[in-house]
Order: C-alpha cells, then sequence, then structure tokens
C-alpha cells in the first residue's frame, strides 16, 4: 500500500480554509466550535440508519435514492468538518491516518 | 480549485477493506455497526476538548503534547470509520465532497 | 442526600413503553435502534451550541428565547430515548445513578 | 399519566451541583464544556452495541454480565452529564420532559 496516496486532504483544507475566509466564518471556526458542529453531523448521519434493518440498509441505494442521496450528503458534511477541525488543530490527515494503520496493523495481527 | 484532486480516498476505502478481510472483519463492518463504532470514535474526540478553554487548544500542541498525539489518532479513527461506512455504503466520497461542497457555495454565498 | 427522591423514572419508562406499545413501535425499539436514535438527539443538542460563545450561552434564556424553546425540546428528546434505551435493556436508571454518583464521590474525593 | 410523577430531578440537579461545588468544579460545567462531556459518555455508550448483534444485545444481561455493568454505567453517565447541562441552562426537565411528550402525542396520533 502506497501510503503517499492513501489520502490528500491538503487541497480539500486549503479550499475550505478559503470558504470560510471569504465568508468572514473565520471568527466561528475554533476547535471546539467545529468539534459540536461535527456532532450534530454525526448526529444527522445516524438518524438516516435508526429504523432500518440490516436488509433494507443493504438495498437503500435501489429502494430508496432519496435516502442514499441524504446519506451521501451528511457522509460529506461529516468528512469536511472533520478535515476543518484538523486543519485549524494543524493536523496532517493524510500521515495521522498512516500512522493510525501502521498502529492498528500492529495491535491486530493478521489472522 | 481542482476537485478532482480534493480528495483521494479509493485506495485508502480499498486497503480498510483488505485490513478487514485479512482479520475475517467483514462480518462486524455492516453500515449500522460501523455508525456505532463512528459515535463512539467522535465521542473520543470530544473528550479530548471538553475541559479545554480556546486559549490551551491553541497551544496544545506545544504545551500539551501527549493531549495532541491522541487528538491526531481520534481524528484518523473517525476518518477511518467514516471512509470505512461510506466504502461499505458504496459512496464516492470524493464525489459526494465534491457536490457537497457546490451545493453549500450556492447556499452560503460569498459575501 | 435521599437517593430513594433522586430519581423516579419507573412511571416514566411505562409512559413511554405503553406510548410505544398504542403506535406499534415495540417493533422498532430494539436497543441499538434507539442508541442510534440517541446519537441523532445528542447531535441536534450540539447545533443549538455550536456557534454560540459561552456569553451568549448564558444569557440564551433572556436573549433567544426561540433557541430556549429548542434546547429545552431537545434535552427532553435525550432523556426521553435514554430512558426508552435503559427500559428496554430492563436498566433501573434510579439503582444506576445512586450506584455511578456513590463510585464518583469514591474516584473524586471532596477536596 | 400522572405527569407530577414522570421524573423528579430537582434533588439530583441539586445533588450533582454540590458535588460539583465540593470540587470546585463550577469553573469547568459550562454549558458546553458539559455538551462536550455528554458526546464523549454517548459515545462510550454507543461503543457497548458497536459489534453486538440484536441477539446478543437482548440475552447481554444474562451472557454478559461485565458488558451489562458497564452498560448501567454509561447510561447513568450520560444521565448525569444531561441533568447538569440542563441545571447550568436552568432548565426544568421534568416540564420539558411533560411538554415534550404532549406535543408527541399531539404529533403521532395513536393508531
Amino acid at each position: 500500500m502506497n501510503q503517499k496516496l492513501l489520502i490528500d486532504t491538503a487541497e480539500l483544507a486549503s479550499a475550505l480554509q478559503h470558504f470560510a475566509d471569504e465568508r468572514d466564518w473565520q471568527q466561528f471556526h475554533t476547535a471546539r466550535n467545529l468539534m459540536l458542529a461535527l456532532t450534530g453531523e454525526v448526529g444527522e448521519l445516524a438518524e438516516i440508519f435508526q429504523w432500518q434493518t440490516d436488509a433494507q440498509v443493504l438495498t437503500m441505494r435501489q429502494d430508496d435514492p432519496a435516502r442514499y442521496q441524504h446519506l451521501q450528503e451528511e457522509v460529506a458534511d461529516v468528512l469536511l468538518y472533520l478535515v476543518r477541525l484538523a486543519s485549524v488543530m494543524e493536523i496532517d490527515i493524510n500521515r495521522a491516518v498512516s500512522d493510525k494503520i501502521a498502529k492498528n496493523a500492529i495491535k491486530y495481527p493478521a489472522t
């Protein structure tokens, strides 16, 4: 696995910062505010699954396209706030993810 | 902003699926299970910030390196479960994120 | 502190079960479904605070009654799903809370 | 349903404030801090269920008493932070819950 290719969020983080700058949102984008916003989006993601059976989830894409579309948007929202949070905390997500995968591989050896 | 470069999680999703396959974890990686695991990791992320002032958060990297290291790992954990959840739901995160950014740009015009 | 008076959720749990029975919701009220619903409500609660300063939060009741009303409803929603979750898991919340307070008093001695 | 008996958290809220006062924790117990702490506890609650099937959850009390004990403690933790959050926001939980149940009864008529 080429760890350099794992994820490239540098440009995404930069685009989100530009987006916030243009709207004068920097004042709101403290780490703690973004953490609460992330919690909010995770709640919206959870709501999509709350009354669904595993069988319904498996066929959501085909049988419930509106819900599936909503799912895609909530996944994106969680990712956007996570990348923004990492950005204001000066975290290199690519390296953080690579390090965590390496750590997990040691913690959970392949059977 | 070159949207093709925004994020490349295809290889990451593939690596995580391989990781799960090697450990016979596919049986556990239903979308609803991963949603609960994601919630757990978001909770661990929130705990890092819960008793910190904004001032302490701003200097965490310098003044509290152990907490900052922990933060990096929790950010990675949230991302890993989110990418895994998107993967089992057959979501193209790159496209979902690009679409959401485009939608946000319309919803919130630059001032 | 009279621990018997701490909280009386027996009647509340019973009322919520009756409410679910009348609507044929028992089938949906598995512990895992209620856990996801609880996560959703906690997300809605977090959203109320996400862009607020501590100063704004302190005067919310006076200065932003609509937000304060919303806050009251979300607090209630979180409690209702928590009591319902405890109920389907046959947990005596009153005893669980009393036990946890006693445990906390030992873990964190008064200074 | 006797709404006066639904829940009595006044004494619990008072006991928790006394507990915080004795430890000089008032300074930490802002609403936003408690919201993050609540999120952390909800994450710990979710982790209990994340890899469990519905069948395993149903027999947890008998088959996995250690997990069931942990579950009771996490339910208590979520409730304690929720009551504390409501307390610092000057919310009468009893009334909030009664109001929400009345609202739900109108929103979802019994079938």
